[in-house]
């Protein structure tokens, strides 16, 4: 089987899930929507469940890359001293030390701006990516099969969210992380329905003030 | 028409909904786990998007009725001194003062066990309920009239959690009260599929512990 056109399909099956909703993932619309023969998304993947594990690991990748690729504009590069090149969104728990708790305000300021700039993605070129996501989510509740391939992906958010904290020397307790993990993923639906009195009542209007607003919530030192 | 068979049919839908999915929900089906003669409801709710806005409806009616049932236990019972009985989840903010920021930390405590009930609903008796709202969701990202029919539910949810983060005299300023609320719609998804990594990663093994670690990160008194 071809590489190439199995990368095709199984993206064709992540913009049927996003333009469609699970209702719409057959084998037929994912032919059409890849521009390949009727009977092709069957051949490379039998089943309907086929189809979503195929656009859940592709969804998994896509992830990955654009975890690498914030990476590189991380916020420990340039102010932060001795910065390592694996660390940044999703690089997890495993990567080498960042600029760490020496780090200024300016790094906070700098992963204001990264996670100002996942959630415009979000909204914005990653919206297929993402809404296919929320499907398979919705699945995954139904699936444990599903529910399982998705585990590490969404676990891995949270090791990374703690790493970026710590790489902009702002506190990174446990606790704090999941707060701001789980806020991201909490504002994620809500930015792809934008629907306008959520928007304002969520403080979404505005991405750059939320996620500024959002780090100073979750990091206040304790007083006591 | 007849209202009790009409309730009946919207309960039906939503949990068509929660156990199938947007796929799933034909007419044939809810008339199905309605229990009621096939074209029954096609004759109360004509199109698919009429059996959508049904479920979508009969959701915020449950939502309602939630808010309104946990206010009765709510967390300025007892402790709080001049607790107005309309506060609590989902009274929103035109409901009087409660307990006010006069309130100590066992209304703190009552609070993380309030917001722990919920979400234990959420995960419990509350999960056909909460899997159908997120199957609207995500319609409602394809579908604007959906999307404005959800609006003013979620949006409610700030306004709700911003008046007892008060009542319980905690810090309550927007952009707490917005930590708040997004991180306990991010902890949803992931309670109700239950993956065992991401419920550790997310804290979300332990939901008493949770909520107070919740309330902790986001309410800690500034320093600076």
């Amino acid at each position: 089987m071809n590489q190439d056109r199995r990368d095709r399909l199984r993206d064709a099956a992540i913009a049927v899930l996003a333009r469609e909703g699970g209702r719409g993932l057959t084998h037929r619309a994912v032919d059409a929507a890849a521009a390949v023969p009727t009977g092709t998304a069957k051949n490379y993947f039998p089943t309907r469940d086929a189809l979503l594990r195929a656009a859940a690991e592709r969804c998994a990748e896509q992830y990955h890359a654009l975890a690498e690729a914030l990476a590189e504009a991380g916020p420990e590069q340039g102010a932060g001293a001795g910065a390592g090149p694996g660390a940044g969104a999703g690089a997890g728990p495993t990567s080498g030390p960042g600029a760490g708790p020496e780090a200024g305000p300016a790094d906070a300021a700098r992963l204001a701006a990264l996670l100002a700039e996942l959630l415009r993605n979000t909204a914005g070129p990653g919206r297929t990516r993402v809404l296919a996501y929320l499907e398979l989510q919705a699945e995954a509740a139904r699936r444990p099969w599903l529910a399982a391939l998705l585990d590490p992906v969404a676990a891995a958010d949270f090791a990374a969210h703690a790493h970026l904290l710590w790489t902009a020397g702002l506190p990174a307790g446990p606790e704090r992380a999941r707060a701001l993990t789980l806020a991201l993923h909490g504002a994620i639906p809500h930015l792809l329905t934008g629907a306008p009195a959520t928007l304002a009542a969520a403080g979404l209007d505005d991405l750059d003030r939320f996620t500024r607003e959002l780090l100073a919530a979750v990091c206040r030192e304790e007083t006591r």
